[in-house]
């Protein structure tokens, strides 16, 4: 199948239901105040269920400091991808990150765990855990384990529970992200056979109350597939979307996505059949991108976001790099703040990134709109380049001319109001 | 001789009266209208000049797109120190870069030196070259003749114009920025013998109407060395000094630092007097760090300045590394401005240098307050902290405890006036 084909054959669905959308996942969205604020109107913890026992796969951050939460998911998958059991569910809170809080961080993880697990008659293990929000402290797990039990009784497939979980991962992002892929595997072009289904939700790359920058991507599939076939697409699919944004380059201990296949649509995914693979992982990478860009577009008090295209480096770090080097460097950010089309901060930043490009042999342009063609500058086009840079969405390709690879990356503004709002106190 | 022997006999001079405390350098500062807009008032083009021949020695920006004045000085250089002609001086000027403007770039840095040069009666390759300001933008050769010819005419050794020419070369810092170190050599531990002296001026690493960060450290000494061994000794200076200072982590087509030495003093540097190589190379790097903090001092629209010690790292790569990913991630400068002991975001920040550093055997200090010792918070610090970060200075101490490699580096906050500043437009 062509590229065009596999697209056609896959329908997206924006602000979905959530992963309810997929058969036989139930869910269960609760408040119980981890934040300590009394606020019981708002929904603090997810519970994501499966009765039938899934595959699953994840991806998690490579920060050196990780969340208690992270290292037991990262034990758990270890021992599912061995083999030695099955998966089950996700439980997951916003309001404590459980991060820095040394072997009580780990027990309270374990103990998340092990009560969803115990009142849904499974292991402790076939549980991941997430949690999000502020670090240093210790997650206040009477209330969690309460939010447990409430939330073993309200799961249910409805939109409803599906949405209040999606609710309950959020936390200063302005709206809950869902979004859900399906495609036919089976019948003739895409028309007739089984529907497979991947839902997600996820939360977003901004700040959080007021310690850290945390994103979750959890999804799920009724497509029956290996662990070890998921476990690549998913990478894949991380590879070409969550890991290719960035809001302010910080990189947090908690940031986490899972994706957990329990057949129940009937249909499978498996390389005997090359296109149902094919298929399967372009339709995760288009959910995955879609979240992606949600949670760049609601990064925290960002004002544009920049889809930074670079081609032609030497090598694939090589593109990686310079593509971070910009994307990150505040200079750049602050002049696109101010809509100013400042190509010089663009050209200094791809050049500190010391991958031995070449000035003349750049080219660049904002959108189509050529800024400089073979080190030369193109200076009749001022005009035209402010109108792109004026924009609250635009692209700014950059050429090196020197090689095959390319690498692409979401980026944003920096604008006051993120220093405003990260300042603390 | 200890360390704190060297430092006993070397006097430091704030806010000296610049490179002409240094013997038998001439200087002149001019106003010429680089900028374009009328402002004769404005001093833009300084002039450094030595009749008795120098040793020269250089470092310079490590970016891949380097302006054409760096190119230049590079050139001039590489055949100074192959042994095949002497320095005299340096022509520098703000308001233009002369970065990213291709072979008429080129063709005006050797015409500034060649008319500087010729005026002088020595040739073009014995003047180094220095621009700062727009760049992109060609520079006004014309101009910049008329305020050499005029520079010439005014070159002296009064601390009047050796301050004019510390005035032309910045752009948006709020004050010149000079400085003098002295030592004595062949007395009796330093009592008698012959001064020498060692002075500079400085640029800051602020941002630059509007395009372009830029730093230049201008440094001249009376002593007698060779060029081979001055070269090492501002390789360890810089290394020390303005290679550890971090605004925004943004570096400039232009950063340039220029050490000339003409032997007016009569007293000799070698390694056949191995106290004067330990004097001459800790005066050097007094002298260049007491300038790279005056420049983050006065740092664009900063509010406080944080040096941030990173101790015990397994090598000296991970020190640098993780300093900086802390030193430069903009969660920890917010909050830094914010007076925020934000703990978290600098462990986190530590954590995705990937250095393998270990949580659990990690030491935090704000100042010499413990935050963080062997991974247990000391929540009960948390008002000391409070008063550590209000300050205008302090210090951020973190000990790996996994080898014996430190580094340091300066560091400033990220202010909402800092992104308005540099917006554009």
């Amino acid at each position: 199948m062509t590229k065009a084909e596999i697209s056609s054959r896959i329908t997206l669905i924006e602000n979905s239901s959530g992963l309810t959308d997929a058969s036989g996942f139930r869910l269960a969205g609760t408040p119980c105040d981890i934040r300590g604020n009394g606020d019981l109107n708002r929904l603090d913890l997810a519970l994501i269920f499966s009765k039938t026992p899934c595959t699953a796969a994840g991806t998690f951050t490579t920060n050196d400091v990780k969340s208690a939460p992270v290292l037991h998911c990262i034990k758990s998958l270890q021992s599912h991808a061995a083999g030695k059991h099955p998966m089950h569910g996700i439980v997951a809170n916003s309001g404590c990150a459980n991060a820095c809080t040394g072997e009580e961080g780990m027990l309270n993880a374990g103990r998340m765990c092990w009560f969803a697990a115990n009142l849904l008659g499974v292991n402790e293990e076939e549980f991941f855990v997430c949690s999000t929000g502020r670090i240093g402290v210790n997650m206040p797990i009477e209330k969690v384990e309460t939010g447990i039990r409430e939330s073993v009784k309200r799961l249910s497939n409805s939109k409803e529970e599906s949405l209040r979980a999606a609710d309950a991962i959020i936390t200063t992002d302005t709206h809950r992200k869902t979004c859900t892929v399906k495609f036919n595997l089976g019948g003739l072009k895409g028309v007739g056979g089984t529907t497979v289904t991947i839902a997600g939700m996820a939360k977003g790359a901004g700040m959080i109350e007021p310690n850290m920058a945390t994103m979750f991507g959890l999804l799920a599939t009724d497509a029956k597939i290996s662990q070890d076939l998921l476990q690549k697409c998913l990478w894949h699919a991380v590879g070409q979307s969550f890991n290719c944004i960035s809001v302010d380059g910080d990189m947090s201990t908690n940031d986490t996505v899972l994706c957990l296949a329990n057949g129940e649509s009937g249909a499978t995914v498996s390389e005997e059949d090359p296109d149902s693979v094919e298929l399967f992982k372009a339709a995760l990478e288009m959910l995955c991108f879609y979240l992606a860009k949600q949670i760049v577009s609601d990064g925290e008090k960002i004002s544009r976001v920049i889809t930074l295209h670079v081609n032609g480096a030497k090598t694939a770090a090589d593109a990686n790099k310079i593509a971070r080097s910009i994307g990150n460097s505040m200079l750049v950010k602050s002049a696109w703040c101010g809509g100013d089309p400042n190509w010089g901060r663009i050209l200094c930043a791809a050049g500190y990134a010391k991958c031995g490009i070449d000035q003349k042999s750049l080219d660049l342009y904002y959108d189509d709109v050529p800024v400089f063609l073979k080190g030369q500058l193109q200076a009749d086009n001022e005009e035209r380049w402010r109108e792109v840079v004026g924009k609250k969405e635009f692209e700014v390709n950059l050429f090196l001319n020197q090689g095959t690879h390319d690498y692409r990356l979401i980026s944003t503004d920096l604008t006051e109001a993120y220093v405003k709002f990260n300042m603390g106190e």
